[in-house]
């Protein structure tokens, strides 16, 4: 595996495409949206107005293809990419070099892929890194908070945690806000309007064994629901669990 | 002293004009500025690369007069405003009404007074509550990250804190990042580029006595300081200290 961000952009700008949960531990990982500058205002309100959803770590300039915590290329450093036409996903690609525009403006937005590490390190297991996959990810029947012409439902992860362990899984994820810090929702994903966990929008499926808890994250994809229902002309994102590693730290984003 | 948020903007709107530290303990105190629309992606953009000086809490929509954590009236429930024409302060207020525009979007921004009653449940002293006097705020020789037109130097508040305390200051006030949490800076102020801890830029001075240190935190006037530096037409802000008294909890804002 992976342990540091430049050797993990490069393979990825070489054309590696895998998701990123587990890959250079310690090292936050960040989703990616971009839009045209005359969507930027509002998405950073929308962004404000669903802290949880969408923690903002660092935008860009319009048309800069780096950030002030990634020196990498976000057209190419990603393992992959979904392009929007119109809130239409148009495909998935492993480089956007061509698709890009100089009035983009990109947000970086947490992860919780950052604080799995910490999890770990307190010996609450992670069900999709045991098995290898990707995080099971799902639209909820939450509403965001909308701004200006965005609006869409709130995206969550889900992580099946030992009954025993949910309170040490809240425990350690509060201390990241920055990477969607505390769960939204622990248990009965029927009353977020979730029907079957085996059936994930986003991600792979993984098994809640008998005596786990179905743990639900606020997560990152939700700026890209948001594109889906609100249809600007035009939106790069990170696929989904195939995150941008960045230059920060996780320790960066720890509160008290 | 007032104790609930309604009681205290009636007061401000009859005209009584005092700083609000020490008002309505246990209720979030926050700054204001309103911009014209077309300086609010650059403001919001200043404070996402500051968030230790501009953490913000809520955005209205342009022209709106209360917010969602301000049931109140934004032009006349503060105790007092400064108006700003390219700039330069223009004078005192109590009430704006008169000067309120459509296209103002105004910002709520965290601010320090939040913490102190957690302070105080901790036993440490804060000064400029036991004079009964405004925060001594200064100017300091550090540059905000700068956002399209908008840039200007960090502005902080100062407690002097006995030095057995400094750890207990730090650690309670780490828990509300969302109000500028954990202090910028902790003794030598000269280093801050502060010569004269008994003139403060605003507010009032307060004495450091002898084993104290002054603690520095980040400061919500730094919008102002921005403005006065980059000279956008027209701005509304609250006068340093006399804060608008929302109807969220401190407690909404504490992290672990």
């Amino acid at each position: 595996m992976m342990q540091e961000p430049q050797q993990a952009r490069e393979a990825f700008r070489g054309g590696l495409r895998v998701p990123t949960s587990g890959c250079c531990p310690g090292w936050t990982q960040a989703n990616l949206i971009s839009l045209p500058r005359e969507f930027a205002y509002d998405f950073l309100l929308f962004a404000q107005r669903n802290p949880k959803s969408c923690p903002v770590l660092d935008v860009t300039e319009p048309g800069e293809t780096s950030a002030s915590i990634f020196a990498g290329d976000l057209r190419t450093d990603l393992p992959a990419y979904t392009v929007y036409d119109h809130g239409e996903p148009i495909g998935q690609r492993t480089d956007v070099t061509d698709l890009w525009r100089d009035d983009l403006v990109s947000f970086l937005i947490g992860c919780s892929f950052t604080f799995e590490a910490a999890l770990l390190d307190a010996a609450v297991p992670v069900r999709h890194l045991e098995t290898g996959s990707n995080v099971p990810m799902f639209r909820t029947d939450r509403e965001c908070r909308p701004a200006g012409g965005l609006a869409g439902p709130m995206v969550v992860s889900m992580r099946p945690i030992p009954a025993e362990r949910v309170a040490d899984a809240v425990r350690v994820t509060s201390r990241y806000p920055a990477v969607h810090g505390a769960p939204v929702h622990i248990g009965a994903p029927e009353s977020l309007g979730i029907t079957d966990l085996r059936s994930p929008d986003f991600g792979d499926p993984v098994r809640v064994e008998h005596g786990e808890v179905p743990i639900f994250w606020a997560c990152g994809v939700t700026p890209q629901a948001a594109v889906m229902r609100s249809r600007p002309p035009f939106a790069i994102a990170h696929s989904p669990g195939h995150m941008a590693i960045t230059d920060a730290r996780d320790s960066d984003f720890l509160v008290p």
